[in-house]
């Protein structure tokens, strides 16, 4: 027969709430009475309620989501449509944060060991990751707008993102048809493996067919580590480097929206204005970039419906419908009143 | 003698790893061998190490966050804090949104019968709850910058804010002396009962310090309930509202940066300036204020030292530490390029 609750309060000689709460891991108890009845649950082998239901349903149905550079705006745009549509399934959002440093398989392996996960979102973050490494996941997993670079074999791979590349390549491109000819870039450090590597690589291309050669004194970057690559802060000391620097350009791209608003504060402050002396673009389509003064001229990335497109994905490799999924959104070019006709 | 997983592996003629698999509700396992599995597991008492280790530690281990606003860029920067003290604690972060109209001790209620939860941090939201309400609650919780209104007993309540009347006396204060004397507000809708109210009558109060009369036609709202309270939207259509009707001002106290970043971008989409035309001061100090042209004159949270402090008064209480605890930091008024004397 079946040992119950009953029973080990009867052997205990405690009330059947007693025990629940020693099981429940509610303070309101004594420590010896609960070291008393949790003895006793293991040697007549009680097996909770909860604990017995935990198996199947409320802990497993949990779904984390790791991400690298939780300060981005972008991200929590993206983590509200997340937590939108876990939820809606009825499942448990668990956030997991990803030091720049830290190689988030690790992480995920870690992760997955210590919580009955269904399954992982990696938001963000470097992913040039062999199918060896990934292999090692025993749970659906999908990257969602972290770029997929050149060294990732795409095919052993779940992911949602723009053609970074080709999204990067419209909007220089846009720059070059205004009439601009020296542009700078206000990009990721060299060491930079996902998105900042794609984008940048958009860069050379737009300018190398619009007759341009790429210069790597327009090339910029922030080398103070202690920055957020994706911030304002990282473009407004990278901008304030470039103009510093003497040299001679007339717009920038910056390779995110926040690195564009960084960037149009360093001219605004050196007593420059935007686009009078210099047009600027960004990347994301953020609200922020929208609103602000100059409205900066953007690719818009249709942020809602990855979100949903990921957890939908996600969700379908649960429940075996799918192999792995790839799929490449449209980015919208959206000029605002940053860029000018040069 | 205890069940152990070879018994149940020789009892159903599968390999030890097959056990494990179906334990752990792993995909690669065939159904019927699961379902095999899960009834010995069951008929043989057997408790999984898992499992019985959960009980102590593992699910148990988790505070939850449940978020009013889980898109206002203010809240992003706490919960990166939180999301950090919370792992150092080797605790996991579960992010539970709650909807504008939802009741959190309903939420919290729910989420600590479903999940093993250590502690609850409310973030933002209405917290009009009588003592009698939140004493259904089991475990310990906090209030994060939700600001704690007239008809909460504070006493029952842990909580970490600013003081949202104080701050906005001061910055109106502030405007006053700048020589502004017709000093519009964009405020939450007249049922907010949390911060909205709080830095409405703390508005209020200072301008019949320095000897102006409040006047209705001056205090304006956004009555569109499809957009988020403290967003930029809500302060560009507020402050559309305002200019629309004509009514004369020089200054405007927005309840939060992003509102006074949509309203300064209404005025310039009119064809006026900040602050050539009108003055606009904030309330919160995200970085996007600092970089906004102009920057927006603010009251500076100190959110990283109330992030930080919530979750160590969480844990105390976690821990037994302590009774409930209230903590009131002090904001700065930092003045930004939005205001100047009139």
């Amino acid at each position: 027969m079946e040992t119950t609750i009953k029973d080990i309060a009867r052997i205990c000689g405690v009330a059947v709430s007693t025990v629940s709460r020693a099981i429940n891991n509610h303070p309101d108890i004594n420590e010896e009475t609960k070291v008393l009845i949790m003895q006793a649950v293991q040697d007549y082998h009680y097996i909770p309620n909860n604990s017995a239901r935990n198996l199947k349903r409320s802990e497993s149905n949990t779904i984390a989501v790791l991400i690298k550079g939780i300060g981005n705006p972008f991200f929590s745009n993206i983590m509200k449509v997340f937590e939108k549509e876990i939820q809606k399934k009825k499942y448990s959002f668990l956030l997991h944060r990803v030091e720049e440093h830290e190689d988030e398989i690790e992480v995920a392996l870690q992760l997955e060991k210590e919580k009955r996960l269904k399954g992982i979102v990696f938001l963000g973050g470097y992913f040039l990751q062999s199918k060896e490494r990934l292999s090692k996941l025993n749970i659906p997993y999908i990257l969602s707008t972290g770029g997929v670079s050149d060294g990732t074999e795409k095919e052993s791979l779940s992911y949602v993102s723009v053609d970074d590349y080709k999204e990067s390549y419209k909007i220089v491109d846009y720059l070059c048809k205004l009439g601009h000819k020296r542009i700078a870039t206000i990009a990721a450090p060299p060491m930079d493996e996902n998105i900042g590597k794609l984008r940048l690589k958009g860069y050379r291309s737009a300018l190398k067919d619009n007759g341009i050669e790429p210069e790597q004194d327009l090339i910029c970057y922030n080398e103070d580590e202690t920055d957020q690559i994706f911030s304002m802060e990282y473009g407004y000391k990278a901008a304030k480097k470039l103009l510093d620097a003497g040299v001679f350009f007339t717009a920038i791209f910056a390779i995110s929206d926040s690195i564009a608003i960084g960037a149009a504060k360093a001219i605004f402050d050196s007593g420059k204005h935007v686009p009078e002396d210099y047009s600027i673009a960004g990347f994301d389509g953020i609200d922020y970039a929208k609103y602000y003064q100059p409205s900066i001229t953007t690719i818009q990335q249709p942020i809602e419906d990855m979100a949903t497109e990921t957890i939908r994905i996600l969700f379908d490799l649960i429940d075996g419908k799918k192999n792995t999924v790839g799929k490449i959104f449209s980015g919208e070019l959206v000029v605002g009143q940053s860029t000018k006709v040069l």
